[in-house]
Formats: C-alpha cells, structure tokens, sequence
C-alpha cells in the first residue's frame, strides 16, 4: 500500500521506515562549517583516518596491469576464499572450509545474504540496544522484525543467555551479536560466546556474528564464534582492521548447507565482489601488512588509553573499558538529557563533532553519545580541550 | 515460517524460489570439459570479451596512487554524477540533474534500491517473459511479486500498451522494460517509449527503464527514457558498453523527490559504490575512451552482422532482428522441443555453450536459445561449423 497522505510520491513503509543516520547531517554541517572556515575536531567517523597499507595498493595495482577486470564467481575469487580460511587458522587456530567463506561487497553484502537466506517476513532478530542501526535495517528490507534489547554496562552491552530468554518469541528465528560491537567497543569473551550459541541453538535458532572489528583489539585478542560452532554465521570485512573501506570487500562464514542458497542470492543480488579489490585484498593478509595493520592497532590503542581517562576526568560515564574497536560509548546524562542538542551544539559551539546515542537505538540513547578515536592523537587532545572549555564555560 | 520437510537447514521461501541460473551449471561443465582438454566455443557468457579500456586503467592506477581509497558519499563522487549528467547532455541532449543520479554497486545496486522504494511487500511488477532473470529476484527479495507478461515477435519481444492495460491489476504498481533488451537485443523507439510511459503513468504506477546496453546499438542509437519523461526509474551501468563489469559500478537516475529515500537506502545497504572504481570511471566519458569504445562496438556489430544470417541459415528462427546488446535469442523448435537438453547435448556433443531459454522465463523457453557473441569472429565462426556438424549429424 503506497502512503499518499502529505505526498503525491509513492513510497514503500520499507523505505520510510529506514532512518537516515543522524550523525550524516551533523557531519553535512560540519563540512558547512569548515567551508566557513571553522575548524573541527572529528570524532564522529566510523572509518579508519589510515590510508591502506601500501602492499594491498600495490596488489591493486599488479590486479589492473594484469587485467584482473571481469566478474569473479557469486562467491568470490577461490584464492581469497584460501586466504581467508588461512587466516582463520594461523590466528584463530580453527579450520574453516574456503567453501563455507563467501566473499562479499563489504560486510554489506554479507548482512544482506544472511537475512536473506535466514528471515522470512514477520520473522524476527534480536539484537542489542544500542547497536549498529544497520543491521536492523537489513532485515526490515526484507519484511522482517528486529526486537531491540535494551542493554547496559552490567552485561557489558551485550546479549546474555539471560536476556535470550527473557526476549525469545513465538517469531523470533534468530539472534546477531557483534564482538568487539559498535558503539561501544566491548568484547565477548570464550564463555560469553558458548553461552549464547548455546542459548540460541537450544531454541532452533540462528546466531549472527558481527566480527568485522576483529584484530582491532587493546587486550586479549577478540575470539571468533567459529572455534566453537559451525553452525553460525560469521561476518567479517577487510574494511576496518585491513582498512579497506572503499574497496568494498567482506566476507561471510556460513554452515555449509547453506552456500548454495548463498550462491545463487549473490548472483542475483551483486553477481560479484569488485574484482580488482578481490585480488588486492589477497595482499591483506601478507606479513609486510601485517606489521604495517599492528602498528596502526598500536596507535589506536595509545588514542584510547588517552581519551578514555580524558573523558572520565571530564565527567562522561564510561562504565565498561571498550576492549576493541576505535569507540567509545559514552553516558552524558551529567551534562545533558538531550544527546542529540548536545552533540549538535558541541559542534556549532565548541567546533567538535560526536555521534548522538539515537543512531544507535532507543534505549538512554537521549542520555549517551559515541566518540569514534579515527583521528591523530593531537586532534584527539584538541578535542578534548575543546569540550573541557565547553562544559565549563 | 522455515521449511523443514526434507532439510533441517531452515532456509526462507525467498531463497527458495530464487533460482540459479541454468547457464551456471553449464558453464561449470564447460570448464570441466576444457580442463579434460576439450575445446569449447563459448557462446554463452553475457559479459563483454574485451578487457577495460586502457585509459580507465589508468584512471584506475592513478586513484590508488592518490589514496582514493576510502568511502564516498552514498550517493556517490560528485564529480562521477556529474560526468554522468554530462554524458546525457551530450548522448541524449537531455539535462539531467546531477542530485537526481546515484553512483551504485552496478546496475545490481541501482536494481535493488528501486525495488526497495516502489514495491512493498505484496505488490506486483510487470515484466517481459522472456527477460533478465535476476530483475523478478529483487522483486522477491522485498516479498513484491513479478507478474510475468508473455511476449513475442510481433511486438519485438517488448511490452505495449494494449499489454499492459490486459495484465495491468489491483496489486500491480510498476512496470519495468529493457531497451536494449536482454535476451533479444531488442529495442523501443521514442514512439513505443512514450506509449509505454503513458499506458503506466495514466495508471499512477512507475516505470523501471533497464538501459543498461545503451551504447551497443547497430542501428538507431537507443534512446532514453529520460528524454521523455522526469518520472521514470531508468538504470544503466558501466559493464556493458564501458567495458567495466568487475569493477562494479553502475547508476540510477530517479525523480527528485526519490532521492533522499534513496540515500537513506544506499547508506544502509552499501555505504557506497567502489571507490577506486568510481574514479576509474571517470575516465570512461574521456575521448580516447570514446574511441576505444566505439571501435569495439564496430567488432561486435561485424560480428552480429555474421552470426545473425549464419544461424538463420541453419535454421534458427529469430524473426526480429537484434539492433542491441551482444545476443541473439533463436526459436529451435526446429530441433528440439527441451531446449535445456538441447543445450546440454550441444555442450557434451559439439562443444559449443549457448543459453537455454529457461533462465529467461517459462514463455515457450523449451523452444528457444540464447547465442552471446562476447567470442572472436574466429570462435564464432568455428562453433557456427560445429552446430551445423551437429544439426547434420
């Protein structure tokens, strides 16, 4: 049914229903204001501020001058299937079948197959709030339902059996957790995880894991659901930790049956990954990257350790050390009840752009904001100082 | 609701009823065949032969050496839309605005994000039997349904407007047509253009305009839709004519009023297109390209110009005659009335790959084929020598 009321344009409830993310208009005035001349600290993106790491530009390279330009198969190029499976077993000591890896146009591609393959209409997800608003997006183009968790530092932001039980409905098919998560950079650990493959498996359900932060990781490295099951789904992406944003290159681990049915919805939802980004993705995994990608994780790291003591001092709740990933989640409920003015008139004010809590669910999301530490440790001590004006001004 | 009657894997009806295509399983045989050592004359295979020009590598080299690496807006480079409003300024004397064009993952993209706004769970789209097959799967994917409409030679294998008004229904609320056309290489002129766009703009639905072959015309060059109307949904992609199918990029230009829509979808379901890729084409609209470009489109019409009387001559009926695309869709009822044994035979007799026509609809496909000429003159001409070896046999 086309909604026609305060608009002539056909539109689906789908379409309607899928929100911009807020943080784009705020990035939108912050490009407004740098025209202007204004100068502003960004803590606001989700992306790497890392160029890739020159041995995959030169893969990329070698992959143009030999004509690596025409279509993969659906599932990807065999030798990153490989390669994938190689590092599953030098880092995570596991043996993944390249059959069951499917490469994908980022970790896009990967949720969009998942959901595809796994959630019928009206069948429903459950995953954690806050939690990266995408992936509730996937399954709403498809017609399903995600039924939103609340959760909080007391489970370190993440599902627990517990929670599983207290959510699980009549419709609920599966559930998807995300180690280390987005926004707020926890972990679960090796019992953590075995208690919630145990808890959905005890109900016929799928579990989802969002591993794409994988290797971004400031103490014990993040273990991957696949040590311990075969029977999920894993998705991972050469975007953060590989940095490879651009290129448009992730993958998915899925049990083996289910690769045909993945086979044929990749072919006729994007026929391949891109081609050239397949072939310099291979180079990903080399050692010369491989001490280039450390020591990148060593610098995110330093960020943290200095801007998570910074913000505590400066009165910003952040009741769980983020293990992983380049985020923190932070409660400004001292500050404010109105993270989204907050974050808006920390930039129009102070010149600092930060993410409010609604792009990431509902629950004390008026009451929380997310730093992303995707910048210089100058511009990190810059923005610091900034809020510190601000809060005190 | 999961089916679990012969399989305990639970699996959406989605995924069910998207099937693989059929020419997949014979090109797999193809190649075992060739790794025995057959030779096999592939004529099967919907993407060009050519390698990318060698200016868009360049371009291609050139990004990577600039770090264009990392994300781009959703929409896409600015400076790729506005290349592409350039080429339609130029091609089509048509002003297209550049906010009204989105950069996508290739015409997948472009194909997925209009299913996602116009059709919602339920609602029906027409489309040509025979047609491209992955177009009905994004209409499944958002539970929408195809309602497919047979077509023949009298009305060049294209939808009319008296078809339209026949299987218009309750539920239908788009149209989608492909100029070029793929299977029949068929095109709509400006006169049969209009009517189709008024037959389903005087119904208040949309219409989807694939023009994804623009550009490999042998006649009259394709005209746009664009040209006609500011209400259509026209997608087109730089695979085709611009020689760039694993690189992944293609674009959608939509009204106006769809686009913040379509951002908020591209944003969820993509990020963006390619990034080096996009750069890369670029260079696609340069001159030296052009050149490149219309040279090839000269070989593939010699070898149109070859392959079209030489099947004809073997009895082959294909009563119109192909003015676009790469492919000839042949009636053998002559020979057979399974085509898809027809083309297996073909296979392991002769060593020719064609397509069967049931990866293209269920309208009389027993009784037709499709030829690809994405070969040299020389395989085309060796597996005219051997179809006809094998029709005489």
């Amino acid at each position: 049914m086309h909604c026609a009321d305060n608009n002539p344009m056909p539109l689906t409830r789908r379409a309607r229903d899928i929100q911009p993310f807020h943080v784009m208009a705020l990035l939108a005035r912050a490009r407004a204001l740098e025209a202007q001349g204004r100068s502003i600290v960004h803590m606001e993106i989700g992306e790497p501020d890392f160029e890739t790491a020159r041995p995959i530009i030169e893969a990329g390279h070698a992959a143009l001058d030999a004509g690596r330009t025409r279509y993969t198969p659906a599932t990807g190029l065999p030798e990153l299937r490989h390669a994938i499976a190689g590092y599953y077993a030098r880092h995570h000591d596991v043996v993944v079948d390249p059959e069951r890896i499917v490469v994908t146009p980022g970790a896009s591609g990967a949720l969009q197959l998942v959901t595809a393959v796994l959630v019928e209409a009206g069948q429903e997800v459950l995953m954690t709030d806050p939690g990266y608003p995408c992936n509730r997006n996937f399954v709403r183009l498809v017609e399903g339902q995600t039924r939103l968790v609340p959760v909080d530092a007391t489970s370190a932001y993440q599902l627990t059996p517990e929670k599983i039980a207290e959510h699980w409905g009549g419709s609920t098919i599966a559930a998807m957790i995300a180690s280390p998560a987005n926004p707020t950079g926890t972990l679960l650990d090796r019992e953590a995880l075995a208690a919630l493959i145990e808890a959905v498996e005890s109900r016929q359900g799928m579990l989802i894991v969002d591993e794409i932060y994988h290797g971004l990781t400031y103490g014990a490295a993040a273990k991957t659901a696949l040590s311990i099951s075969d029977s999920v789904f894993v998705i991972n992406s050469f975007s953060k930790y590989f940095g490879m944003t651009g290129w448009r290159v992730g993958w998915l681990v899925a049990p083996l049956d289910y690769i045909p049915a993945l086979d044929r919805l990749a072919q006729n939802l994007f026929l391949s990954a891109p081609t050239p980004s397949q072939w310099a993705a291979l180079a990903a995994f080399d050692t010369q990257t491989s001490e280039i990608l450390e020591s990148r994780r060593a610098a995110f790291q330093g960020r943290r350790d200095y801007l998570l003591p910074a913000l505590r001092s400066l009165g910003f709740d952040i009741p769980v050390t983020p293990e992983g990933a380049f985020y923190l989640y932070a409660d400004c409920s001292r500050f404010t009840d109105d993270s989204f003015g907050f974050s808006g008139d920390l930039l129009e004010s102070a010149g600092v752009a930060i993410t409010p809590g609604i792009d990431f669910g509902e629950y004390r999301a008026n009451e929380h904001v997310r730093f992303a530490y995707t910048t210089s440790m100058e511009q990190l001590q810059e923005g610091v100082a900034r809020i510190e004006r601000y809060l005190t001004a």
